[in-house]
């Protein structure tokens, strides 16, 4: 399982073998059942978690009681709640499993102890935040500046694998959209 | 002014004098009149910068021509397009200043460069990513879990100096009300 981690840090750095064992070796495996929880609203997130297997949603609770989903992680994808994470501040999130998972945990300590030893993990975390901050950023300003129907679209394009193993409804949610709706695009597109 | 940056820097890591000069001296001082336009829609973004003095906002477009402010940035804030800056794509937001403004400007190589020369510097990058990951975050939960007067106390409570220098129309769009409900959650308040 640690093979994913190694060609995910490969991507973006160059370590020693060494080194990447030394890093890997800080990360502890979770087997997470399908619907199970890997962080619930008001818990402290006290880890960085790397996807090996299955597929988890990232989401809140809006104020009329709704799923705000941020974003989905599949293989090879991070997931955390940074704010708790970097604060220590209780989470207003949750992150669930939507199939029977497993992902590889660094605690906080134990990333600070590679920022100390393997400065090169600086590089690692300096690129993957830019990702993740890239696309909140195109998130936030897509949802109010493209009609769903446009975003369903590039979802479908960009993530169609992920389209195979999502359930309408959490398309549909992480679209802003109702099921309803999300039924008559995908009416209109089969019709185009 | 390079020693607004200096400070900034100081807080997040420990460079000697000497390579906090050869960082500071890759940065170029740029003076913005009042209205005038940093980065504008479909341009490439090709800086980061600090802002020593002034206030910028950073905003775009919505699907029905509405402005959508993503983030304000006063004294000792960074402002770029970390999207278009990243990969060199086309901006979708417009930074703007809202005062006789003045910023330090490093430039894509010259940060490239630091990144190689001064490897501390991707400390500072990661830590101010981290926040500004952070910040957007909280900005798009809030939005859609906590009510406009809510938002508006903690946006006056936060940022008091800010709310001195921005208008009604700014913090309305910041908060994504019209400017007459702004004016009737102040009146609100008043009374209580």
């Amino acid at each position: 399982m640690r093979e994913f981690l190694k060609q995910n840090i490969k991507k973006h750095i160059s370590l020693s073998d060494n080194e990447t064992d030394q890093f890997c070796n800080l990360f502890h495996q979770k087997l997470i059942k399908k619907k199970s929880f890997l962080l619930q609203q008001g818990e402290i997130c006290k880890f960085e978690g790397f996807v090996t297997k299955g597929l988890f949603r990232v989401y809140y609770n809006d104020k009329n009681g709704f799923d705000q989903i941020l974003y989905f992680a599949a293989e090879n994808w991070w997931i955390t709640d940074i704010d708790s994470f970097t604060n220590a501040s209780p989470s207003q999130l949750f992150i669930q499993a939507l199939e029977d998972s497993v992902v590889l945990l660094i605690s906080k300590d134990d990333k600070e102890f590679a920022y100390k030893n393997l400065p090169q993990i600086e590089k690692l975390f300096r690129v993957m935040t830019q990702k993740t901050h890239v696309a909140l950023q195109r998130r936030m300003i897509n949802n109010l500046s493209k009609p769903a129907e446009e975003r369903y679209m590039e979802f479908i394009e960009k993530y169609p694998q992920l389209t195979q193993r999502l359930s309408n409804i959490q398309i549909a949610a992480y679209l802003g959209i109702t099921n309803v709706f999300l039924s008559n695009i995908r009416k209109k597109i089969a019709h185009k």
